[in-house]
Order: structure tokens, then sequence, then C-alpha cells
């Protein structure tokens, strides 16, 4: 099962994505977390390049480089894991491409990213996506003022329509994706995934079930 | 104005991408030659990257890495020098796309490429293609036995499809696509290029002047 975790930078997300990361390994559920852009060799290659300061990259090549990291990482590290069983937990994955690229940047519609990430992902879906929700404010804060990186350095209004972007998808797909309110304490936050992920892989185990009965 | 060459490695594109470019600029049409992958810093750090032998990419991850390179060149080099009224002559552009990895890998259909060629390049679209058409064994020959990177060492079947979806593509479009017999003399096809190309030209400033006058 492939579960991923969103929100904007300082959301909190990625405390999130460990601390499930650590529950899931206490209770044996051999998990495996994996990071976006990174991962792989090519992957950290990219991603090398993606965080560059000085690297001078058009948003549609910016795009196209998190999608080229992103294939590799479902080919050579996600779907060996799931085809064993593991429960993959990936910080980021192709909602940040919508939510980012598509709404932050403008340059792509959501209904064509759709297929876009079924190319790029070779039609591997999150059971479940967590979009961690804050207010800039907040996430501005959290990032404090470490150096930033070329993505972190975008400004406000970027960081409002990659926002608005995640919660028109969340709307979307309500299915997939929950949303929760990231200004109330980790641990509040982290109860309420683990419940969420717990029933989701009791359903799975009786799917399983039924389908070998069946 | 854009024209792009295409054709299998070995067929001689790159012979006839040069000497159009010498031949345009003793004529003063001020012509630009690139190449792909390649031509920006971004892109020739993609390149090292996919011409790697001991890179183990996967086939989707290596078309994005393409395209990544590609939408580069066209937003930094491409555009402002047409912008600027210049002949862009380009060694491969998106049917390498669909007939490498669409049609030689088989990862993609060639009409969801489409629209994302569309993407990547921003709607750009060359005005004439040479596809220089060899059979493969003659290619093979050409390529001789210096040593191969890692595209070239894919294998004759690979090379088939890749030749096919080049001549399908040039029976769908066959208003920008011109197929050149690649076994004739590179000289006889230069001048079937250049008498290709003046007449493009001369139509483009009749083009222009009209719509001037309109």
């Amino acid at each position: 099962m492939l579960i991923t975790f969103e929100g904007i930078d300082g959301s909190g997300k990625s405390t999130q994505a460990r601390l499930l990361h650590a529950h899931a390994e206490e209770h044996g559920w051999r998990p495996l977390l994996v990071r976006e852009p990174g991962g792989t060799d090519l992957s950290e290659r990219v991603r090398t390049i993606l965080l560059d300061p000085e690297a001078h990259i058009d948003p549609r090549a910016e795009l196209l480089l998190f999608a080229a990291a992103r294939a590799q990482l479902v080919h050579e590290v996600i779907r060996p894991a799931l085809s064993e069983g593991r429960l993959v937990i990936a910080d980021r994955f192709y909602d940040s491409t919508t939510a980012y690229q598509g709404g932050g940047r403008g340059i792509a519609e959501a209904s064509w990213l759709r297929s876009f990430h079924q190319f790029v992902t070779s039609n591997l879906r999150p059971r479940r996506t967590y979009l961690v929700d804050v207010p800039l404010m907040v996430a501005a804060e959290r990032r404090g003022s470490t150096e930033r990186d070329r993505m972190e350095g975008a400004g406000d209004e970027f960081f409002e329509h990659v926002r608005a972007t995640y919660l028109r998808l969340a709307d979307a797909e309500a299915g997939r994706i929950v949303r929760l309110d990231g200004t109330r304490p980790p641990e509040v936050l982290h109860t309420d995934i683990v419940r969420d992920v717990e029933r989701l892989l009791a359903e799975a185990s009786v799917g399983t079930g039924t389908a070998a009965s069946g």
C-alpha cells in the first residue's frame, strides 16, 4: 500500500511522514519511507540540479525533472517494495507537481496533469494521501529564517496558489485525499493518521482474504 | 523558422544539419544549429546523465529527461533566436521522443505524445522536418565500430521500431515531415534540402509581406 503526504513547505507533512514510519516500524508493517525528489541515484542527481539556487530552470523543465525523478523512484524503489507487501510512505508524490508546477507556476491544467501522472507512475495511485494544511503564515514561521533553497524562495503569492490547488484537489478527490488541520499538535495529527491507516490496512487484508476465497 | 532533422543514428541527419547550417551562414540567413539533448547548461547536465553507460534509467524517466532538456532549450535558446528572425536548425527534436521512446521502447502512444510535445515546447512546431531515412544495415555500417554509448547499444529490433515509427509519423504529418532517401550521396540530399528551404523562406517572406499590408 502506498501512502503519500502532501502540503506546502513548513506544513509539518515531513514530520508526520516520519512519525508514521516510526509507528509502522514498531508495529512490524515493514514500512519504507521515500522522499521526492530523491531516493535513487538518478533522482539524487536530478535533485541536485533542481535545488541549485544558481540554476535557471524553465518551469516546464522543472516539472519534467521532478517527473523524471518520480518515474525512476516508482520503477526502482516503490513498485518493488509494494510487490513485497511493504507499506510505502512517500513524503511528496504527484500531487506536489499539480500544486507546485500546475497551480503555483500555472503552466499546466490539472486535467492534463492527471494523464501525465498516469504516464509517469505507470498508473500507480496512492491508496491514501494526507494533505497537511496550514495557513501560509504558520508555514513561514515554521520554515524560519534558515537558508532558503530555490524552491522555498519563491514568495507568498506562489505558495497561496500552491495551497489553493491542494485544497481543490482534496475536494475533487475526497475518496483518496484526507485534509488535515496542520495547526493542531503533531501528536494529535499523528494519532488520527494512525487510526486511518490501521483501518485501511484492515480493509486491505479483508480484501485480500475475500479475493483469495472468491 | 524552425527546421528539424530526424533519423536513426547513422542516418546522416547530423551531416545534413551541418551542411544546411554552413549553407545558411554563407547566404546570410543567420542560422543557429542546436542539437538534442544539449545546448544549454541544464541540458548538458541532463545529457551527461542520459549518455552515461553506467546509468540505469527507467524508460519513462529517460523520456522525461529528454523532454526536460528540450523544454529548457526551447525556452532559453530556440524561442529567443526565432524572435530575432533567425533560422533555427535542430539536430533532433520531439519526433525523436515519439520514435525512440514511444516506438522504440513502446512506453507511450503517439497520440498522447502529441499533447505532451505541445506542453514541453509550449506549442512550438517545426515549419519543416527532414526525415533522413536509411535501412538499418546502412546506418549500422556508418556508425561503424566506434565505442557505443548507451543509446546506440540498444540493438537492431529497437532501431527497427524507431525507424518504423518515423515512417508512420512522416505519413501522418506529410505537410510537415519530408522523407529523404538517406542512401543517396550527401551532396545530392543537401541540394534537395536547400531548394526546399529556399522555397519555405520565400513563402515566409511573402506571408510576412501580406500580413504587414493586410
